[in-house]
């Protein structure tokens, strides 16, 4: 079972591949997704869109999981982020995948085993679990632990 | 120039095609996008965004144009209509089309002259700036409006 976890923003989007059999949980591939500030709003979400459809062409995931919207404080912020996942879930969509949605909460406990964990111990428990793996950038750090999260939850 | 207006909304997507030729203003097409309520979210954004590529794919528009969001007393509400939204844009995006954004005041100014209009109002109007046409859907018509909008606006 190939699990695509996903952490959409505008600026840039992080996505991570675990491979789950039965209690085994291995790394397969992750990345990052950056678009440019300057570009018109438009384009940068096309660029998601298309960049997600192509992880998902190359890796052929069974499942996709996200991250429950936290809705900001900041309207706009919120505005931004809903953009950036409707045109990463239309990806998703695209290609027939089922998407679950994960509490941040319910991600962090099934991480590290509380709640209430800072980003660095999400972090510390990923390259326990995930051996070996160099994980370059935040956003695909927290792609892999609603991953990992999904494994542990089975898609619900 | 041909402007597509959209109005993006989770459930139902209008659009709405005008020929603005100088002060000469033109209807040329005008839709619907449903969506299914049972299907899942993924599902229902690749469907507006596939679409919206399809609309796009056959009229070839110059540009494009929407409402600013209003950022909503419901956060929830709010979340679905960007997450529409963003999936539209894509696909605006992926076309290479400028996508301009109108507050919804100087939508109805555009159309009515007050920026205070009734939605029955804004209908009435389109029925006079695009005589003969018979326009079937509320959501199509408020994306005319905005396409119509543009054109007043040129654009910006």
């Amino acid at each position: 079972m190939l699990i695509l976890g996903l952490d959409p923003s505008l600026s840039c989007t992080g996505w991570g591949i675990v491979r789950s059999d039965g209690a085994r949980l291995s790394h397969v591939a992750h990345g990052q997704v950056p678009t440019d500030p300057k570009a018109p709003m438009a384009e940068r979400l096309h660029h998601l869109h298309d960049a997600i459809a192509a992880v998902i062409g190359a890796h052929s995931p069974d499942r996709a999981a996200v991250e429950e919207v936290f809705v900001n404080k900041n309207p706009q912020s919120t505005l931004k982020l809903a953009q950036a996942r409707g045109a990463v879930l239309a990806a998703c969509g695209q290609a027939s995948l089922p998407v679950s949605e994960h509490a941040a909460r319910l991600v962090k406990k099934a991480v590290v085993g509380t709640g209430a964990a800072e980003k660095q111990q999400v972090q510390a428990m990923l390259k326990i679990l995930l051996p070996g793996v160099k994980i370059e950038g935040a956003d695909a750090a927290d792609a892999l632990a609603v991953a990992i999260a999904d494994a542990h939850l089975g898609g619900r």
